[in-house]
């Protein structure tokens, strides 16, 4: 067994309020899609309930654990360090619960997505996405989706959150691009011909 | 004299139709944002005259003058080869018509953009999108933006030229990436507050 009833509660009991809530969401997304797609349901439900383990942290606290575990962040990580949970969850995963390498490949892109995601990458991600507690615009279509074709709704949510960037303004990180050329050029298309 | 007269018109008859007109029209638009900004007229006319020179040409021309000059297309530039127009034009134009390099350097990015665009490059790409026989959605508000603040311009067109590329399912080229994030790192918005 990956994680058992302890350290589940032990994982859980670092998050508070709305994280929390979203954390046992996105465990419940990750075990329907993981049932739906042929996943690995235990390691799916493992990455979501590590997956937001240091959300809560400082831009401080943020670089410290990247120097600690060798993380070097990118020119877009450097001004929005908040991004770099991902990549500081997954270091914490591996070396404190004896996660898998490829929970912990899950957990380091499941906020900007990357290249030649495995199939647990596009658990986390979409779970992340359309988990019950959710509710901003463009989720429906995302559950939607996620019921169909687990590409589609993954390029859908890439499209959603590319917009949604360049309408605020803000940076775009390389891997999201590269998650979404690749989907692209594999001829996935989201859209109803 | 960087381009007299026989050599412009030498340039221009390679050009047919819409092309041509498209070309002069560039050309207007760069003297005149020259004017506006402090530019180089010259060179950013030259630029414009010879900018689209080899988008008529057809996929395996594109990648048979790659070849001939060293150009290596990334995997974007492999699947949408008239994107290498702008590299192709610019070796052309340094080998054939004597360009300086930054004149080639702004032919090469003004398709995509690119991080750190110089002044000729910025006049380049956006007289490319701003000149007069054009008429996509848009426009007027990239002329009007044009008209008093280069780099806000510049933002206008990446974000309109994304949102149209992620709505069309189309593959992101990484310089457009690269140019978005420079201008919104050095905080530049179109938007008004």
């Amino acid at each position: 067994m990956l994680c058992n009833d302890e350290m589940r509660k032990g994982i859980l009991s670092r998050l508070h309020g709305y994280r929390f809530e979203h954390t046992l969401g996105c465990e419940r997304a990750a075990k329907f899609l993981a049932g739906r797609y042929g996943g690995d349901a235990e390691k799916c439900a493992f990455a979501a309930v590590l997956h937001d383990m240091t959300k809560q942290l400082s831009k401080e606290e943020q670089l410290n654990l990247c120097e600690k575990y060798g993380i070097i962040p990118c020119n877009v990580e450097k001004n929005e360090p908040k991004m770099l949970h991902g990549k500081t969850a997954a270091a914490l995963a591996l070396d404190e619960y004896g996660a898998p390498q490829d929970v912990a490949d899950a957990i380091a892109c499941h906020t900007t997505g990357k290249a030649k995601m495995t199939l647990l990458d596009k658990i986390l991600y979409l779970a992340d996405y359309i988990e019950d507690t959710r509710d901003f615009p463009g989720v429906e279509k995302a559950r939607e989706l996620a019921e169909q074709d687990i590409d589609r709704a993954l390029l859908y949510c890439f499209d959603q959150t590319l917009i949604e960037l360049i309408g605020r303004g803000k940076l775009i990180h390389s891997d999201t691009i590269a998650a979404y050329n690749d989907l692209v050029g594999q001829g996935v298309c989201w859209r109803d011909a």
